[in-house]
């Protein structure tokens, strides 16, 4: 058998998609929708404060094209607790006009291709900071899920470690390339949602993700051991956007 | 031909998913609210009563995500019984809001892989458990169907016995390394349902359902001869957590 | 050019599944439910003439999993009149509740892979009755749709018919073994629906279906060349049981 | 680079296929739907005008199975005729209750295989009625679209114009076994629709589509390069028909 | 690692495809639908300004056959316009009519497979007129997403850049012969959405799409390496035939 590689695991990931029912949302007084809003933001509130406390973490996009308008993605150190958080909004009123399009269950993961030797990684900061980040509040945001292809010659769990750790390890000076452009986050969903990983990248610069993808796309880890699920790109939904977003 | 095993197949399982329809919920009374739970906790308690009587057993979670709110699962000495259980439950007010959204239908099978030579199994205790079990109530369950690959070179129905022992051996002692960790409970679904089995993962750690499986992943049994269907992950719904949940 | 086989061919097939829309169901009055069904029995009463004087035959049976709540397979002389059966029942008050799932369109078929030389099939009374049957009225009932597969060095339609001949002979030894326990409908559908052929199965035990088509995949015909659509399992709706079914 | 061949290309073509919505159709008045009818039959009179006219044609089928319960196959010189027909009858009575299951968008087309050196086919009066067709009024009706396979080294598109010529005429050889059976029409809908090519067959009984389709399988070009889509059979809606098909 | 090519990048495009809903259109009041129209029409001025100030452009098209009954298709500079787009008209009294059937996501892009050696391509005015194009206003609009294969030897992404930009010229120089017929927009999606590319082709003769497509689908670079999605057709809504298009 060929050795897999243990990962690092932090908080558990949930991406909840939403299309909003602008016709039904119409037929509601603008009372209505106030009081609507207002709990939505009382919500929102509770989330901000769940991550000021460093328990958590959550950012709202609206997304391009028809697949969602709304994009929530929420870290939180439990998946009881991202299981309440979608229970929760669901009984809310808004709820009842963000129509579920797509969601994706994973866990915050680090491959142990880049752990250092000899070290609890647990105990090193800057992991528990990737583990359990704060996400970043770019301008556009950028999610997919993906799996390691099995497939005849091309099949990624067939290869032995090394050879795995080195073609991982030129493909992350791919992203490298984009420090400061492009943030990445990786989930792990083995176990938990249809796809192997997810891969939720931040940028102020929209192109930037289309340069990054592309540019791996050649990579071998890509182009032979890459099998990509739906793309969904959003733009920032800030709490000052958040009134005019919703006003008919 | 190459020798098929014979597979000891106990109870009948059915996985019923549903999504709830809270707009809709919410638009009843208190009052109805309150009675199509009540109906609802009478059925439960007909389930407890032949769990009890060791006529069969179930189990209910929240899901996480968007692919359901409550998966059921139920175990039964019939396939017809199965059957009723889904129409009596159908009829009731609660179903009216729970909106079917994915199913499996299998039977409770343990590979003849692992039956000593000589010994009538279903005599066996240890294997009558196996094939009658009584669900756990573990924090977490994990749930997904899958088939054996048979495409070109990767075809496991061409494979010798023989072969397909010695894999499935190896491929069991990754579980076992989960003992007390992780509990499985396969079934099988040729000429029932869409795949070839089901698996079923029990644990309180929800971690533990994700190392189990990433490790198995680069094991032959499932890197050449693993095809995967859609993973549910759910969270324990307690028989005290029934009405809390659907507060509104 | 590879020699194709001539087939025999009987009656047409429609297999109808329909899920019943309960909440729907239960807003009638009791008065309109029973006008409902007895307009239903009416229909039922129809087919039984149709049967009687065998120019057709019909089964319904109860589908487990969510799927389907009801499965109803029709055989008659001419496609026309198994459009104007549906049209008929579409019609019907019970229809408005019965919601299309899936539907397979077919005849039944005979391979001349068993056929004898010199012989007109057609007057033989055991292949007459084969093509023409009375369905069972089992316990159990077992619906899927199959391709033989044109894939790479697994094509079907590129072998030679001798061998063919011998692959389906092999492959028939297995159903023989289930003689007496299964009884199988073979019908085709390359023209009238996106498989090539239907495989309905009647047993009284549930369980038997299980072990003749997992033993069956094994064999080179279904290992190599066999893809399967979804697979449907009914337990069978006696005319008694029809008031229970719908009573709520 | 492979040379492709030139097609000849005739009447643009649209099938339409509806579902029929019962239960609201007889939530209308008796009069009403007299009028609804009344409607459709004169849009039916127009196309019959058009048809006259030798300006295009159209035929009327009755689906078996739950695919469709309508399918409309028009005929017309330009792409925009069949835009504005599918417009027309969206905005009629009747199209309230027959909601759109299926459409294919292509255009009539001969191969040039079939060519004959030195010849203007256009002004062949020959290949003119197979461009410019009045469409069979047959019993029955099979409708399916397909590809050419492009896969490994069953690739239709990388074989010379000599091969794919040589493949095709023997294709052809079995077609033509069946004429005075089976009326076949060939459209094409690259960049028009998802697959390469439609195929509409029209005969009175209907198990010729089957026997046809069934011994082309065999042929190279569909064994090895033969991809299909949906397969559509329907039953001969005559005009006289129409009234009793409605009436509920 | 093979190296990718740059491209250049241009505006951000977004195809949005919608359904009619004509049975809830005609319930409304002849007055209602003017006042959606004329709302709809305030919309049209503000993106015809936006064209005329050449800060994006966009076309309305009819789409033939099911798949939708009205294609927009938007050009702006930020994806962040796009967004607002979309989310102004979905509040619009005839979006409530307009129900939502696919759309694509993507940026004018320009492979630097015909970029000049020393050039800044941005200054290029031939090439600027391709990144921030006017859309023409042909009587055709053809669209449809792709993917570049990577599947055992056929796998674009393993070819050199060399290769590539030998495929891609000889790719080109089919297009070419179709300069005065058919006008293409490439626009980049790899990030964006589901596909690599979107192709959108304008004509005034709708045959030509099929002839050029045709055509290419020979040249290796489609024929090893294309993957194709669906494909749309459109007649063009003109501003004059807005009202009559919406009439009922």
């Amino acid at each position: 058998m060929v050795e897999p590689a243990q990962t690092l695991d932090g908080w558990y990931s949930l991406h909840d998609l939403r299309a909003m029912d602008w016709a039904a949302w119409k037929m509601l007084t603008s009372d209505e929708r106030q009081a609507a809003l207002h709990e939505f933001q009382g919500l929102m509130e509770k989330w901000n404060n769940v991550q000021k406390a460093e328990q958590g973490s959550h950012v709202v996009y609206k997304v391009i094209g028809q697949k969602a308008d709304i994009m929530f993605m929420f870290l939180r150190p439990t998946m009881a607790e991202l299981n309440d958080i979608e229970t929760e909004f669901n009984k809310t009123k808004l709820a009842e006009f963000l129509i579920p399009t797509y969601s994706y269950v994973s866990v915050v993961e680090l491959g142990s291709y880049m752990a250092k030797e000899g070290e609890d990684p647990y105990e090193n900061p800057h992991i528990r900071s990737r583990l359990y980040p704060i996400l970043p509040q770019t301008d556009y945001i950028c999610f997919y899920p993906m799996d390691k292809r099995r497939q005849g010659d091309d099949n990624w769990y067939r290869l032995e470690m090394d050879e795995r750790s080195k073609l991982m390890y030129s493909h992350g000076m791919i992203g490298r390339q984009y420090a400061g452009k492009v943030k990445q986050i990786i989930t792990g969903s083995v176990g938990f949602d249809d796809y192997e990983w997810g891969v939720t990248l931040f940028a102020d610069d929209v192109l930037q993700f289309k340069k990054l993808i592309y540019e791996m796309r050649f990579d071998e880890v890509s182009s032979r051991y890459g099998e990509f699920g739906s793309f969904f790109v959003g733009h920032r939904l800030t709490e000052e956007g958040i009134s005019p977003f919703f006003h008919v």
